[in-house]
């Protein structure tokens, strides 16, 4: 990510920081720190954080991160706050803070309530804000570099599930079907794989399940939901096949996904509220007498994360714009049964959605690009 | 995990929460959960939420894991409160705040912010405490159980790096190591991989950093520090190994770190402070003049974290433990030259330490069992 982008993306942040009349904020590891700063660390328990205020960046490392941190930074103007394993942070936050001089700082919802109890122990005045709605609204809308990352973590995703599909089979269990889809997505280039979900029979009834050592069988559904991270940036895109002859129930339950589905896709565009794409497909579904069946929102947006906004669900009076890129993955699930969800990528555009999973979708036993 | 082992652990938490004087504790996904109940759950941004009263378990879980979720809690009696993608967590949140009639709550230090907010927004008068002390008193002992999967974790490492040091190569790149290790570790029966860390040449120089796609040189030091999750417990080894034959400065820098690691290690029974098995090791490196290049803790705990207490560090007065679990990994690190760390696991008996890591630690480009 060149430094200009960054720069564009931290003026953005600062435009945010004064409408909301904040001081400044503190960023801590994860995809806002990588978006902003383009700098990636897996921190586990030691206190890695980023400040940002109306004319400074600041940050707090370990001095084990040192280098690597350094290095990632690049020509970006950071002044660097280090501490060692023997210190611990807190001494240096609070040169942070008085250095910031803020009554008032933005923070993630995510963010550790330790940390917060740090802060609030060095400084109990000041007055913490989540910032969460604003970090959306600034990472929403992606730009050409974020879509060109985008679509290449799509290709991916796509290579990765034809092939899942072409070497599924009778015999072979969940977990060694995941291993052969993970080993091709890396093979093609994946920087990770935040998820890769192989479930099949009564197991794809259980959405957020896990992969387990169950063979699959004649006749099985096989779900495949497969997660890919491509430079940081993410495709997230499912497939339910049979292996063999579909039952008519099956079949049944699948045309409805897929039309669901389908049809919700058909109403994306600019200024539709996002609750309206849900209602479109819950309202297919519940029309066939399986409402009850479909139990969780339509979609969610992907960029950095795996699930940010626009979440596709009731409630969500939030616009689409031109530049939003979300899923659409309705599901059936029917208990001790079988489930059927089928998922792509849009990109909302000024007059619909391009789809960007290039992927047919035929309950068939393989996949092929369209 | 059998019912009995959890209600063990469960009854020690209650004690525990007496003792402090809290009505309530509220646990979030994540090792404590899968400790105290036996259940693991990816849950992103829904909320999923774990809270045990002197009497009660209770569970907030978003529907759509609704099945899956009663499953892995088994015969075990908890009341449920579900909530679905569109009615969103807080109203089931109340209620359980209206059925736990705690005035004190306690909850672990990883908690997201934006979760306290919304317990304080229902209940502001609600007097939140962080339990992570009483959490890590609890798990810091390790049962039969739990040392059984570490040290099935500690053969499935070994195992792996055993494999990596014979198939290392001038030519292939880190992160081809890497994948190579990991597919063994799968194949070996690992459940998740946490973390597998190949670097060569100047890389080495850089704890914390990441593989990349340099390619090994003749002459280069490969470092590989390799976690394993076997059944949620963890081992955390490192190797260093050379690629051809050393020179004078990585015979000596090795011999060095060889040398403060297994004195350390000597000084572990029960009784001596954490710190003091830090400070014999740093004292090793700072005689010989590289104190400045050793610029992390000695070690850190094990179990279901790859990071807990006891932490083996500078001002840590814990004193340790039969039973207790930890890492002792010193290291010299020299920017742009290379570094060196090599890391073991043990656990403290009666009269010292077992080293539970069976690898041999010699310089020389292979690894074996000892």
């Amino acid at each position: 990510m060149s430094k200009e982008f960054l720069l564009r993306r931290i003026d953005s942040l600062r435009k945010q920081i004064r409408d909301k009349d904040l001081d400044a904020v503190m960023i801590l590891p994860g995809s806002n720190m990588r978006y902003l700063l383009d700098i990636k660390v897996e921190s586990y328990e030691r206190l890695v954080a980023a400040s940002f205020s109306s004319s400074g960046i600041y940050m707090i490392i370990p001095e084990l991160e040192r280098e690597r941190i350094r290095e990632l930074a690049g020509d970006l103007e950071i002044e660097f706050f280090e501490y060692s394993d023997a210190e611990g942070p807190k001494d240096v936050l609070a040169n942070l803070l008085v250095e910031l001089g803020a009554s008032s700082l933005g923070i993630e919802g995510s963010a550790p309530y330790k940390t917060i109890r740090m802060i609030k122990d060095i400084e109990p005045k000041l007055d913490i804000q989540l910032i969460d709605d604003l970090l959306y609204e600034l990472r929403m809308i992606k730009d050409d570099e974020e879509i060109k990352r985008l679509k290449k973590a799509q290709e991916i995703d796509i290579e990765g599930l034809i092939y899942g599909a072409s070497v599924a089979k009778v015999g072979m269990n969940e977990l060694e079907l995941k291993r052969e889809i993970e080993n091709k997505l890396f093979d093609l280039g994946a920087e990770s794989i935040p998820f890769c979900l192989v479930q099949s029979g009564p197991n794809t009834a259980l959405p957020h399940g896990e992969s387990t050592k169950r063979r699959i069988s004649e006749g099985d559904l096989v779900l495949m939901d497969v997660g890919v991270n491509y430079e940081g940036y993410v495709a997230d895109i499912t497939r339910t096949i049979v292996i063999g002859k579909p039952t008519n129930l099956q079949k049944k339950i699948y045309s409805i996904v897929k039309n669901a589905q389908e049809t919700a896709i058909s109403y994306i565009k600019p200024g539709v509220a996002a609750e309206e794409i849900d209602k479109v497909a819950r309202g297919i579904i519940s029309g066939e007498g399986y409402g009850d069946n479909f139990i969780h929102r339509t979609g969610h947006g992907i960029g950095l994360d795996v699930h940010e906004e626009p979440f596709i669900r009731e409630g969500n009076k939030l616009r689409l714009k031109r530049g939003m890129v979300f899923t659409v993955e309705p599901g059936i699930y029917l208990p001790g049964e079988f489930g059927v969800r089928i998922e792509d990528n849009l990109i909302v555009t000024e007059n619909g959605a391009i789809n960007l999973t290039r992927l047919d979708k035929e309950l068939k036993g393989r996949l092929d690009h369209i």
